[in-house]
């Protein structure tokens, strides 16, 4: 089968030929991919930047945000049927340890991150795991869903851990409005009524934000913090969502949280810098937050069938796949590239 | 009346005559006292640090950490009767902003802070407000329980919101043993069942730990972090209380803290510095924390009743304020220093 | 001033002229009248059925439902000025008990309830707390949200405590849309994104449903539970909130339930009749609801003030009160009856 | 093997010869007995009262509260190696519904029951799954703690569902001090700083729950509702734990609960019958509970491995069975019957 490959760190991928993925566990399942989202994590990998971390051994498989439908199944498999339509969490975990046991799959110290530390899906097949795949609509086509599998998770976890704050009245800040951000504002508006300031540096950006349900948008250009304190009150936001938490932003972000605010980290790339007594004398919280759980994704591929959350998406053919990379590395991507074989 | 009065930063205050606070609105309370704390920051008011954010207008009163016997009463208080035995919340709040009508006082938006921003309790009488009177056992001596008005209920609030994620088989790290702290082992040990580590520099802290019911303790002499991994089997803990959060300690909590853990600061001075990618990358919080809310007191009183929760105090004379304020800088107070007019 | 006033049980209250209500204690507020709602337990109090439970001295003023303008302010107001544009929560608490001070003014072990247990707001002017008032954007006319403040509050706050339990694939029945129920519809839409299905025994109550946001109907006619169930896949629903609890609605309530499903009582009159067993074996909870707090209404308010729920109201001046009660207890009114004086 | 088998409803069992269960699945376990527990439940399947609900096919091996040594493993299992002591979760459970995936064991939708759908644990092996098995210290003998297996995780699950309303100055009655509520009682000791009632008609039960934490006895003679409220300053509990929930404890249960109050029922057999009025006039809760999560009993294990909870267990072989039905019919049995093969 066609699969993207990567043989060496900041070289372009190749489409090559590769072996089918085949069976070997009773709860392995094989999808037949139908779309492999590019994320800007791709070209972090290509970069060597989650060498270290992943240690993934060359040539491999890239792709960790996939959907598709169940090509064949491991003995022990009951929840799938072949020709199931799936859409994939990225992650396979154990299903055994305390973690797994309370649902936070995200914690499983069993974990692997296929298309990080192994084969992934931009290819025509994909070895996963029974616990992975969340069954669809049969009508579902794979490539308008594909980008849920990890920027939609990511988004919809960290708003979902939001909502006991965000009761009428409040404000919620949502910086970063990109792929998984504009997710974000869709979840906010769907599961909330709360008060939703969008802040990017990016006009068009914002543009977008407020057709998908910001009541106020912020052009990210210095004054931000103050434009968000300017509209609520002085006071600043019960909640602020950091999409981006790096260049600035991580800082700016926990200024604009309100006394009891609470800032979620979900973008990376800075670091925090705050003195114990700004965090005491108000008493205020810093969230992490990491990808989200199998039901957190089954939850959102339901809002997306109802229409809630909704992709903009440009797909490309799998042979097409360094011409994707490229766009996307050159901003010529409007919302999410996928890759369907 | 005598009255321990702060004439200027940087001098000893003077024990000298004053006029008795009188009533002037519906719901003030003016309550004998029994017995006033001496706290660490009573030593950084004199020195000048809370001048610019309290900005009291000198010479005033000190004494934020009071307990006592009502001796009069407003027109419209219904909830005490002259001679009740009292505690007093620190911070008189409003009752009619969100936040008070959400039962969180420490978030009053019209609340103030006797002692800090005017008259306090070291004297013979404190002019109060209905809202802060904690009636207590009519046995209680006020002497026995004052440090838990400020110390207490701060060491109290902060485990209480501790209690969900310290289930059977967590571990629980608590830094700095000492006034705040040792309170909070005891609260710890009384509402959890879960493991409790403290870490201190001085070994005495570390002993009284051991009575009040810590399980493990470690002498914080730079290899305190390795030791809290050692004993967490390299994982960390769920929850780490930090009562120090200055010189290091602030760093080492987060880093203490296990995948999904959360940091809670009590303690201020430090700053913490943490890159994004530590926090999202094992989604681990950090939780500010202040003083705490008028049942959060009445709950910690029950504790303290019911003798699950002690105080070490050294009593002094009101006239002996200025010894006691020494004692305390130079390390000469076991436990609590209380004032007794 | 005009005002409705009840002089004997199963006789239709008098229009006549009383004394103006005067301040007594600092914290009293009159207000001015706007809008005074007519509610089905009105009727109730005329026929007595009240007159146990809440003992008025006859003769007294009708009205729990109230909106209004700030009149007059007692010495210790400071959150109000004359001409505030305010709607009431139903009962005067007294800020001072345990559930006061966790925000849950239901629970005041000291409340009063004007319009019950003495003089309400069928007058010109009546006197309330200053803990009952909610301010309103000056713009709010009192007539068009009177009805907020009691049949609102009630089911708002029924919602509210559901949603952690309706996150998105679950559903939630909703039994009786009538007066509360029709908010409670447009507070599920607004605040989750829950499959909702209405069931009521009026045709025209379940198109008002359908309009305000439920996405399945069902006419009570007698095959309701076996509806539910063959809408959510033989499983029941994940949350029912029944308002009507009289007349069968209570047992077909719980029998809508799925395993680990939450039965919430909101509306009253018949006996809930369970075996032991059924409740244990599938996990099932029977919830009790009652008015709401003071947040409650402020948030409700926030919603209405948005377009979210919105009533549907027929005025009567308030020398029409009589009419305004012949008409609601013949069936003749849509939505809710207004008395304006 | 030896095991003890049902072969006609209303007829002693049987200790007979049979195969040894056999790995078929890649996830199935072949634990060795330790220790069986005989529960209530056993005389009632006998009595044939669980004939239609579990449908077993006869002859089959009764046994359902079971700890032992790992014996042999399928070829999927991970987290287990040969000689492991295990204490097993009662239901086996599929792992990937939308219950096992939150953690909540007790609702997977494809579970079975050991013992009451088919071959249990009264025998020398005993087949189970994977996802069953708690390790334990190897040092544990499972004739010691088998009991906690059902008994004891119902009792724990219960009780941690209660903490969150269990704060100092609250009170929790508890009633029936038996197998279940001898267990209840010391969780809620080890677990919170509660005011404990215990409500039991047998005075040594009473005597044993004075010893294990209660801090008061009410014997259940008639007049233990007057006795709760009594106890309670005439306000009855916030939570009752009703371990009986037949023979008007069900109803007794819910009059002892006070305004917000919640009934945690727990026992089976009796009908609550209560006015919709009852419950909403004072917003009271019923509470179902059954068996618990894998991680429950995993955290009952760390208390009863810290001596936090303790069984008082009467050991039979296995080939005097009958005789352990016997004592336990006829009330000879202190504690629990363990049956060790």
């Amino acid at each position: 089968m066609k699969a993207v490959r990567l043989h060496a760190y900041h070289k372009p991928p190749a489409v090559e030929d590769v072996p089918e993925p085949t069976i070997s566990g009773p709860l392995d399942v094989i999808v037949k991919i139908g779309g492999a989202g590019v994320c800007r994590t791709d070209l972090h990998i290509i970069e060597g930047q989650w060498a270290q971390a992943m240690a993934p051994q060359l040539p491999y498989t890239l792709g960790h945000e996939n959907a598709g439908w169940v090509h064949e199944v491991g003995s022990a498999v009951t929840n799938l049927a072949v020709g199931d339509t799936v859409i994939l969490h990225p992650t396979p975990t154990c299903g055994l340890c305390r973690a797994c046991r309370a649902g936070d799959d995200m914690h499983c110290t069993n974990s692997s991150f296929p298309g990080l530390s192994h084969d992934g899906g931009m290819a025509e097949y994909l070895l996963t795991s029974a616990r992975c795949c969340v069954k669809l609509d049969p009508q579902t086509r794979p490539e308008d869903v594909a980008a849920l599998a990890d920027a939609g998770i990511t988004a919809y976890h960290a708003v979902r851990k939001a909502i006991p704050l965000l009761y009428p009245g409040t404000t919620a800040v949502l910086i970063g409005a990109g792929g998984l951000g504009h997710i974000g504002i869709q979840c906010l508006a769907a599961l909330t009524a709360t008060n939703i300031i969008v802040v990017d540096r990016n006009p068009d950006a914002l543009k977008l934000a407020d057709q998908l349900g910001a009541h106020h948008t912020v052009v990210a250009d210095g004054g931000q913090v103050d434009a968000v304190k300017d509209l609520t009150g002085g006071a600043g936001a019960e909640v602020v969502l950091d999409f981006v938490a790096e260049q600035g932003a991580e800082n700016d972000a926990f200024q604009m949280t309100r006394e009891a605010g609470s800032y979620f980290v979900i973008g990376y790339g800075g670091t925090v810098t705050i003195p114990t007594l700004d965090i005491i004398s108000t008493e205020r919280n810093i969230i992490g937050n990491i990808v989200g759980t199998y039901n957190d994704l089954a939850e959102l591929m339901v809002l997306a069938q109802a229409g809630k959350v909704t992709l903009h998406t440009k797909t490309y053919p799998l042979d097409s796949a360094v011409e994707a990379f490229d766009d996307l590395d050159n901003g010529r991507v409007r919302g999410r590239a996928i890759l369907v074989p």
